[in-house]
């Protein structure tokens, strides 16, 4: 029984989750697949959920799990019992979400784009850097072991210097014209394929490979209108890109192509690359994401990408399942980026982007859109 | 506030536990998620837990979060608060422990295989049936999206008449010689690649295809003898197959081929098949089970197999995630078996193996045991 | 100038090629291209070709570029430039043309399957074995580099003791019910799936895994009746096999799958298969024909198939082309049986089935539809 | 007899080869195959080769069944008997040998790249205009009949309109450092990533998409110095790419990216693009060359990409084989270039590259090389 027996005697972490759509959803499962699979050095408690809908938080709160509700999300960050706040609302609203959870000294736990310019971002970097509060944001693909193995061979010399990175995240999910606006389409909320796509193969680029010094890049919107809502004969103007190109030059000296697109037809979640270096080459898909190719010169005397399937030899996955071949899925990279979080709040070393990370993947954004308005190399030093 | 409003009224379904090995963690994950992520008609609290072994019965119902922890299973099952008793111990317990269920009035969610020998199998499914409660197997894979999609496709005729289904559930975790004795390698408990790997396989062919009719068979042992124990010098003789090949001839008159093995090497979870029909072809391949691989003759006028990527139309995607190639994984895999689970016991219809069914996978089973024994054709009636 | 200069001063062999259907054109390209590319221990001369009509006999000729043609196949055979007698017709003339060759002393280069029964194939091979000429017979897909590369890794031991063998030779060309009957249809003719597509995939089980001991098996046919003609309304009932499936069990212990189906939608020319041992596994699909799958236990620290792509290290692809990755396609396999023809007849060792091969492939064939007649395990030794 | 009879009265055309390295024998094979597989207007009679060394061009004539050889190729150019001209030699004597070939008006066949400057070429295209002789450039690679029915699927307006072209042509012949210097490292000889493989895909982004009015590109050269021969410790500096990348404006709206490299590990022959456009998508692989990734939005109701399979219904493969999945190889895309070369020259139109097209190709990736080396957007029209 409970009552005599304590083998389990970790501190507790009260977390404050605001809002309850997709991501909200997918935080909730994250938080509880971490607290049963993933060795933490803290429990998870669920402490409380916001959404304005007082009566879909409420109905939210109970069936993931949360002690309670609130309709004001300034509440919620001010609720002792929370010590991390994760926020999961639209873009334009985590730069006020994130300063006051900073500014009541929680850590925060944010979804991506960090912010709808890269001003907010730069604020809100540079206030949780004084505050001295511990931040994550949510580039949950990051947090893939098949993406750890990559970052360990790379580092670990396995394809030695590095010399390309060829990269594209594209989906389709805005190649019918007849896909209407939303809020995905408003530069005023971070809208646009670079931005909602690019930003997270900036990112692994940025991880994998190194910083950026210099861009060149070439947006182009596609469909210039778009119907105001799901079939309606009014159409509004759509200023964002729908797919943007750039060529990247890595401080290593590694060059490389960037695509993000949103209306290239047949791909769900195709954000892939290639990395090749002296060594060898590494692939990846997240079309899919328990897969590596890799080719290694003289490996085996024989030449052929070899197909790693991820299995519990990789961290992250033997928590999840001892065997190999039996698959993670999307919501458990979810979980293990939940569980980089706890260990950043707990002091522990972790993997993933903080605000500082995110920070500079927003402005190698910005400098790829300065580059394609001004048709011009922009350097990153200049922004 | 939690007091004041209640959206959500559902009954309450307590589950028992019973085993905190990799199965039990599998258990305890998919119950969070059900209840997190799925529709359910009753809401899944976990009552108790049981594992023989008391303080770590205890540290697992804390860590997983169930209310209490028995080390006695019996206790665990007359448990009032327990209405469903879950089994994921090992295979020559499930017979004591379900039917001891059973006689307490519970449904029972037991692991494969149903029992160690046909005839515990057979008593278990006229038990359940006798007493009129709801069972379920944990034949898991058969909840997988894509192989709803699947059986939907054949059972709205796009295949045509069924012509011939072609199966191999390969992994290689035994093909190393140095792989030492364990249950798995007793015949007694329900050891050997056609029990713990081919089951999944012939239940599938009877999900997709229908009643084998007569069965021919090859079993063999590749490594007659093997350590103790991890690194022992002590052999010990096997007696289990380590691959078993067949034929089998459908009631429908769909004629196949069958193979189980755990030493062949490079697959890890390799549960994949083909399907081919008048019209057309499927195929899938569980290392990749967000796809299906499918072929209409016609279709579109030129040849080709067409990859299909797990999305939100397929039921079951759609409530782990909104977006097409974000991709399940397998313990979502458990989760969708949890919710049929929980459909039954709430008088739904629901997808999966009850008793029933598993005793006919059993039956299936038994029949190329024989067949192979006897080196001759088995007539199913004559099992 | 040629006359002054003489750099070339290899013997000349003659060929006779009898038949200008599809596989007459793949000889004359073949032989142009063996002499054009391959090391040859002699030129070929393509010396004279047969058809009975004889307008289309000189057309072809002339557009193949051979020196005259016969409408009379027996002029031919004796024709004393003629040293090397191809024999492209339909099955049932196999044995009287290779008969008459055999006696006029000429080798004989047979399309497969050698004869239209097992007496008339083991009459073929004690007749060329007494007169002492050599034969070949068109298993072309042997002579495929990276089967040789499979072959040369067998043998090397790399996957270890061979445990399995999955085999299968689907095609669709028969699928649609309105394809009407021909020859193949006919087994008086060695119609059906299994001597048409099955034999190719029997010799090469053969060849990498060796001799078979016992079979069993099941054919059925699909459709009972085809057109008698296009289009026609006249059906004629169909007696051999849409499809057959085995189990084979090899002398060296080896157990195995086997399938031909030439109404398995999705499939153009899937000859495939998979060959496991201790130490690995290696795949082959003929539809991609450069390509080796090969899985080593070990041999890299990390899991995962790796795929070989064809290149000037096969003996064979380098002959064609100096860099790797460019491909061979399937004409250029039959030159390399050419080559493997002109070695044999110059008294070098060549690899590819000869009749006394080709004999038991038929005989491997035989067991197998005896197995399925009689539904029983049939053993080798008692055909 | 052919003395006596008379079906084939084409006319005949001779063709006079200078070069006996890969290409040269390339061409007598393609020669060969075409007179033996393909329709054509006129009959190919090989009247002669040239080569500087005598022994060698008698050997070669002798193996390959050219009429006679020529030390000088001015000789090869004036032999009456003659009509056509075929280039295989290094890249600086394009220019010379073309340039007399017509002179003399004889039609050319020359390999690419076209010259070793875009003068040279501009130069060669506008005498050939003038002359009215008929030219044809070793693009061989556009000859694929798969990707024959691309431009068909594109023209026919299956894909809508383009709207993104990414494409990237990768080997790894010099990946090795120790890879020596040759020729292909000479900037003055057409050396480098760009000219050797990336021409090619530029070829494929002109043929498939259209103009491109803009680029902006990075070249970089990642080993800077190279053995001097193989094995040697001298050192050569490197002036030339070893890979580029860039981005593409078409005219028609399109936008993309371009890599080209020869370091980079995995790849053997990686000419590879993805056309999207408003209604589908389409994929090729040069390592898979006979195949094609089509994706077609609402094609059937489900999502997937579909594996096109060569086969008889695309123009040029019916002539190589009646069936489909049996495989073209590198040297049948060669024949089916020297098709298109018979049919222009006898006045029929054919597709593939003519001195025009060729010379448009040098200029792209003249206006990518500027564009590299200035920094800077460059715009067709200025080149």
């Amino acid at each position: 029984m409970r009552e005599n027996h304590s083998a389990v005697a970790l501190p507790e972490l009260g977390i404050g989750l605001i809002g309850t759509g997709f991501m909200g959803r997918a935080h909730a499962l994250a938080f509880g697949n971490a607290n049963a699979a993933l060795e933490l050095p803290a429990r998870i408690r669920l402490a409380a959920l916001a959404d304005a809908d007082s009566a879909r938080a409420e109905h939210c709160a109970q069936t993931w799990g949360f002690d309670r509700s609130h309709a004001d999300w300034q509440q919620l960050i001010h609720d002792p019992r929370v010590q991390i706040v994760a926020i999961t609302t639209p873009n334009h609203l985590h730069f006020p979400m994130a300063m006051a959870a900073i500014a009541a000294g929680k850590a925060v736990y944010c979804e991506k784009p960090l912010a709808v310019s890269l001003a907010e971002a730069d604020e809100m970097r540079c206030s949780a850097k004084t505050a001295g509060v511990v931040t994550k944001v949510g580039y949950n693909y990051q947090h893939n072991p098949m993406i750890g193995l990559a970052k360990d061979m790379i580092e670990a010399g396995e394809l030695g210097d590095i010399v390309s990175f060829q990269g594209e995240f594209s989906e389709d999910f805005m190649a019918n014209p007849a896909s209407p606006w939303s809020w995905r389409c408003d530069a005023a909320h971070a809208g646009g394929a670079l931005a909602d796509l690019g930003s997270h193969l900036l990112g692994m680029a940025r991880y994998l490979v190194g910083d950026v010094e210099a861009v060149c890049a070439d947006c182009s919107t596609v469909h210039l209108q778009r119907p105001a809502s799901p079939g309606s004969h009014e159409m509004r103007p759509i200023a964002v890109d729908d797919q943007t190109h750039a060529l990247l030059r890595f401080s290593n000296g590694a060059r490389g192509t960037f695509s993000s697109s949103w209306l290239k037809h047949g791909y769900k979640n195709h954000l892939s690359f290639e990395i090749s270096g002296t060594l060898g080459t590494l692939a990846f898909d997240q079309e899919r994401l328990n897969e590596l190719r890799v080719y290694r010169a003289g490996a085996s005397g024989r030449d052929g990408f070899q197909r790693l399937l991820a299995g519990p030899a990789q961290p992250g996955y033997a928590a999840f399942c001892p065997a190999p071949g039996h698959q993670l899925g999307y919501n458990e990279l979810k979980a293990l980026e939940v569980q980089a979080l706890i260990q950043a709040v707990c002091g522990h070393s972790s993997r993933g982007p903080d605000f500082e990370e995110a920070w500079q993947i927003e402005r190698l954004a910005t400098a790829i859109r300065l580059a394609a308005a001004e048709q011009r190399w922009v350097a990153l030093e200049d922004i």
